[in-house]
Order: structure tokens, then sequence, then C-alpha cells
């Protein structure tokens, strides 16, 4: 089977990704079985992203795993471009980072580059983006990430200790990089182009502010590995290490496996969303592997493969493997109903937004030991 | 006479400036004896350098001096790149900014975009930027700024209220704008494209903390409008007012009346340099309007319009008009030899210097005053 077009940048995931062939494009390593066993080693068990190769590739984690054991510890570092609310597409690295700061009693550094949709999308303004960074705060909170061990550095806020590293980034990258690795033009914004430097700063601003190299690793959506491969380039000119990194495949859209989640369609299932809106959404959109018809199904079974209700559960709601298998085997064979797999990913999801939602209260009162102060 | 070619920019003044063709080029208003006059009516009498013509060209002046009489208070902006000690082709915008302050009793923001020079210069790095950025700031303060209506802004510390609205700024300036008005080509590096950006905030910064408009007249040297002319386009589009300026022709180098006085060049006069080094400098490199004998001179009489040292008695050493007008006579005349010339002009700098840098030891107790925190 030909497989058709796709596109992976930072703005843009279009079409269904071919991820053996991203692999050699980005230049990034896969995730082997032998590296899961050497992770297995200091986790005791390996998180169900990794089991299910959802987590696929990485680029230094033996270097990372090397340091580690030499007793140097790495430190986790994501971000968040806040644009519009959290949906669920968003937090599948955010839960494997908890997991990996637990595991490894790491710190994190939570970028919200407060900026970066600033610049690229023409309608979104600072007061918008403001209120959703405050919003988008309590989720990232509400996922139980160890208020002692995370830093949230906001771009526009701690400027004062981010902007001069920029420019020691920006200074070592030319507008010719910039287009080659980003498609940018000579009609694009000033800011836009200079908006890949404040992106490399949390990668070696730890190091900085503790006088000394630390390793850094970073857990991300391969998207966004444009971005690390022009700063790893660049930071050790500057004197830091590369920064490692940690990638995952995308969540799929509720609509079909092509693609990836987008907060600007009404069809993402939203962590403030209300039990019946979660149902409505899965009833009317989530897009289904089943039979045409009840008969049909019953005799032909489904396809868990481009089924998002299945997919859902293999990303995020089901970690336990051998539910999942039957669940899958049960939905070959035409025993389980598209409507009853909807069911159970619906109740899932349901409770888990229960959860999170009181989480998320609870969050509003511990917001300020999450905020990088100098 | 055909002129030769001349080159005015930011980063490079070169040849002899035909200023009238610099006005129509740059589209600034020449300053005529109408707004002489209309200035004088508030200062009481006129500084100088707007005497002689050296200040000689504005933008939007008759509109700040609307607002001013209508109670409308602006403030002065200008700035200071730190890339190597002060000399004294430095200081003469400053010292009419400091006039400008006394006159009108207003405000003055500073900046000290440290990051330009780096940006701009290959082999300067922050370290070296720093160093030189605190011995400006000396200087400076030494010039007698009013310390509780003068705000220094460093650009890299004080980025945490810089860099938003500099964003504000650089979403609306394509990479198009910046290659027109600078003549940066992809080539160069990402933070060299977005600097202009972090220039025209302190344009409006002040009314963005204050919560109202307030008018901003900037004094500089012409070679600095192809960044103003950008950011008067942008600033209305954020919702503050176009900055007005008052701008002025270039001191010449000690070697010629053509170019500007460079502080990478060892004949300069810095505002350190001892009286031995400033005889030594003026002797030897002051470039000289006599004649090649005394005989000669004496009978054929010197061009003061081409000799630096009468040329810098005019732009700074010696106010009095009466007296400069004495000089030059006398000089064209022959009565005046080169010798003769250059000694008076030696005895004007350091008795200039001798002043100077005893303040500067005084400034170095006041430092804190002038640095602007939130």
């Amino acid at each position: 089977m030909v497989k058709k077009e796709f596109k992976v940048n930072p703005w843009e995931v279009q079409g269904e990704v071919d991820y053996d062939r991203l692999i050699r494009e980005f230049g990034v390593s896969k995730i082997d079985k032998k590296l899961l066993e050497r992770i297995k080693k200091h986790t005791g068990e390996l998180h169900f992203l990794l089991r299910r190769g959802i987590f696929f590739a990485h680029r230094d984690l033996n270097w990372i795993l090397d340091e580690y054991e030499k007793g140097n510890k790495f430190f986790l570092y994501t971000g968040r471009a806040p644009s519009g609310p959290i949906h669920i597409g968003h937090i599948m690295v955010w839960q494997f980072t908890k997991w990996l700061q637990d595991k490894f009693g790491v710190e994190l550094w939570f970028q919200f580059p407060d900026e970066e949709k600033f610049l690229f999308k023409k309608d979104l303004d600072f007061k918008q983006i403001d209120k959703y960074m405050h919003e988008n705060m309590l989720d990232i909170i509400a996922l139980g990430f160890d208020p002692k061990k995370t830093k949230f550095l906001v771009d526009t806020k701690n400027a004062d200790i981010m902007y001069k590293p920029a420019c020691e980034v920006a200074k070592r990258i030319t507008f010719n990089t910039i287009k080659a690795g980003f498609g940018l033009s000579d009609s694009d914004n000033i800011g836009s182009i200079f908006y890949t430097s404040m992106q490399a700063v949390p990668a070696f601003l730890p190091s900085i502010i503790k006088g000394k190299k630390i390793p850094c690793l970073i857990p991300h959506a391969v998207d966004q590995d444009p971005h690390f491969r022009i700063s790893r380039d660049v930071i050790p000119k500057i004197g830091y290490d590369k920064p490692a990194s940690i990638q995952c495949v995308f969540m799929p859209p509720l609509t079909g496996t092509q693609g990836k989640m987008s907060s600007s369609e009404e069809t993402s299932i939203f962590l403030t969303d209300s039990p019946e809106e979660v149902k409505k959404k899965i009833n009317k959109y989530a897009f289904s592997g089943g039979q045409a018809t009840l008969e049909e199904h019953r005799k032909l079974g489904g396809n868990p493969d481009i089924d998002v209700a299945f997919q859902f559960l293999r990303f995020m709601f089901e970690p336990d493997d051998k539910k999942l298998e039957k669940i899958e085997k049960d939905y070959q064979s035409g025993k389980l109903l598209t409507g009853e797999l909807k069911q159970i990913l619906i109740e899932k999801i349901n409770a888990f937004l229960k959860e999170h939602q009181k989480k998320r209260e609870e969050a509003k009162k511990h917001f300020d030991k999450f905020l990088f102060k100098e």
C-alpha cells in the first residue's frame, strides 16, 4: 500500500504519518528492546506508553542513563505554548513526564512560551494568552508534579534570565537555518524568526543557574523535534551539553487516525468537559473501526487500528495490557460492538476527568509554589 | 563639486555625508528658524548645538511642543550600546539630552541595549560587554543627569518588562522590512534580525508602565533613524503615539571630516584619557585645515571647515559663539597657526576631562539610583 504524503512540523501535522520514515528524515533513534530493558533496570516497571511503543524514538537517551548511573542526575524539560484550553491529547506527554520525574526523582523545568502562539497566530493577543496560560497551569499542576522539584518558566515574565541566553543561541543561528528548519519566509514576522532561540533556553538554563553542566532530557511529541535539532547544534558552542530527548507519536484526533488532536476543534475532549459533553463527543465524533450494520459487525468484527475509541484506550485510558488485549480481541471478533467500546471509553474518561477536575480546584491553592523565581 | 558616495546606517557611517540628501532620503524635517524660535520660547536660550545647526533635523517636534504647551509633558529616550569605552564623539547627544531634561524638566529613559553589539559583532562576548556597560554608565552618570528623573534600562536585565512589548513590535515587522531598512540578509543571525524590536520598546514603555500615553522625544545621531522609522510605523498599531525625534550630524573623527568617530580606533579621545594622551592624539592625528608651511599659512590662512581641531571646538568645546567666531576669523586670516589652534583645543578638552573624571569617581556612589527597577 502506498502511504499518502504527510507533514510534520511544530505548527502542523497532516496526513497519515509514516513514523519509520520520520525516524530516518529527522535522524532520531528508535527505542529498541535493549534500551527498554535498560530503563526498566531503573524504573522497576515500564510505563505502558513505552511498552506500547507510543514513546518510540529518542536522541542520546543512553548518554542520559550513562550519566545517571554515574550519579549525575538529569533534569526534565517540557512545555506548553498557551493558546487555548488543554485537551486530552496534550497531557499524554506530561503524564509520562511525571512518571519519569517520580521514577528518577528529578527536577522538571516546565516552559510556558507565552509569546510563541502570539507570534505565530495572527488574531491571538496577550490578554487571551494570559487567560489560557493561567487555566493551562491549573491543569498541569493537577497532573501531580512534585512542587518541590518542578519550576514553571514563563518566557515573557522570566525573560530577565532567559533573553540573554536566548541571544547567545540566536547569534549562532542564521535565517537560512530557520528557513530550512521551519519553512519560514521573508514575509514572516521577525519575532517568529527569533522564537526558537527562546525554546532552546530551558535546555541549559538550569546549568547556568547552578553553575555546572546538568544533562537535560526533553520528553516531547515528535513534531517539536525541528526546534531541538537546531538547538542541539548550537548549545555545545555555548559550552553546554546537547539536550537528549524522548519522543512520542501523536494521539489521533477523535475524527480519525490522521494528523493530531487540535485544541481549535470542537471535536476535542477538554479537561474541563462535563460527563455529558464527553458522552456526546465520543458518541457523535469518535471514528469507528466497526462495521456498517450490527449483523456485519457480529460476523466480520471491527478494526481496532483505525478505531479512535480503542486508540484512546491504548494511548491513555487503559494502562492494563491484559484488559486492553481482551477489548481488542472482543472487538476484532465482533463480540464487542462499537457502541459498547465507546461506552467503555466514556466511563474511563469521565472517571479520569472527575478526579482531575477535583485536583484542578485544589491546584488553585498551590499556584505560587510552581512559578520560578530567582 | 560632485559629492562622493556616502553610507549612513546604524552600523556604518562612511564618506562625506550630504545632509540635505539625507533629509530627503530619510524623510525627516529640517529644523528651521521658526521651530528654533518656538523652542527658545520655552528654554529661554538656545543650546549652541541648535544655534549651530548641529542638531539639524527632527520628526514631529512641533507635536511634542503642542502637547507640552497643553501641559502634557514628554519624556526623553536615548541610549548607548556598550561595546567599548566612551569617546567624546558619543557624549554630544547626551549633553544635549541633559540640556533638554533641565530646560523642560522631563524624565529621561536611557537604554543600554547590551545585546545589540553582541549580536552584530562576531568576537564580542557578554563578559566584555558587561564590563564596558559598567564603565559607560559611570561616564553617563557623570554628565549630570537628574537621578530622580533618569532611568537606565538594560535590555537583558529588564527583559522581564521589555521582551513582551518587543514581541508586540516584532509581530508587526516582517523580515522583508528588515532587509530593506538595514540591509540584513538570510545569512545574518536571527538575534540581529529581531533586535530592532527591543530598540523600539523604550519609546512606549513609560506609557505602558504609567497606563497613559506619554509623548516620547528621541535625541539621536541621524544614523539611528532607520530603527525609529520602522518603529514609528509599528507603535501606533500597538496603541501608542509615534515617537518624535531630534537628530544631529556626526562629530567628525580626529583624522578628517568624513565618517564618524569610532571607539574602535586608537585615534579617538576617550573620557578616561590623561592630559598627555589628549595632547599626543590631537597633535599627532587631528586633521589640519592649515597650510603646508608657516609662511604660506600666514599668507593664505587656514580652512576651519575641514580643520578637525576647529570642528571639535564648534561641536563641543567652545560654547561661546563670539569666541568661536574670533578663532575662526583668526585661523582664516592666518593669524592663528594650526599648532596654536590645537593648543586651544587641548586645553579645553583637558579642562573638561579633569572635571569629568572627578565626577566619574563620584558617580560610583550613585550607581543604584539610576538603574530601573519595577
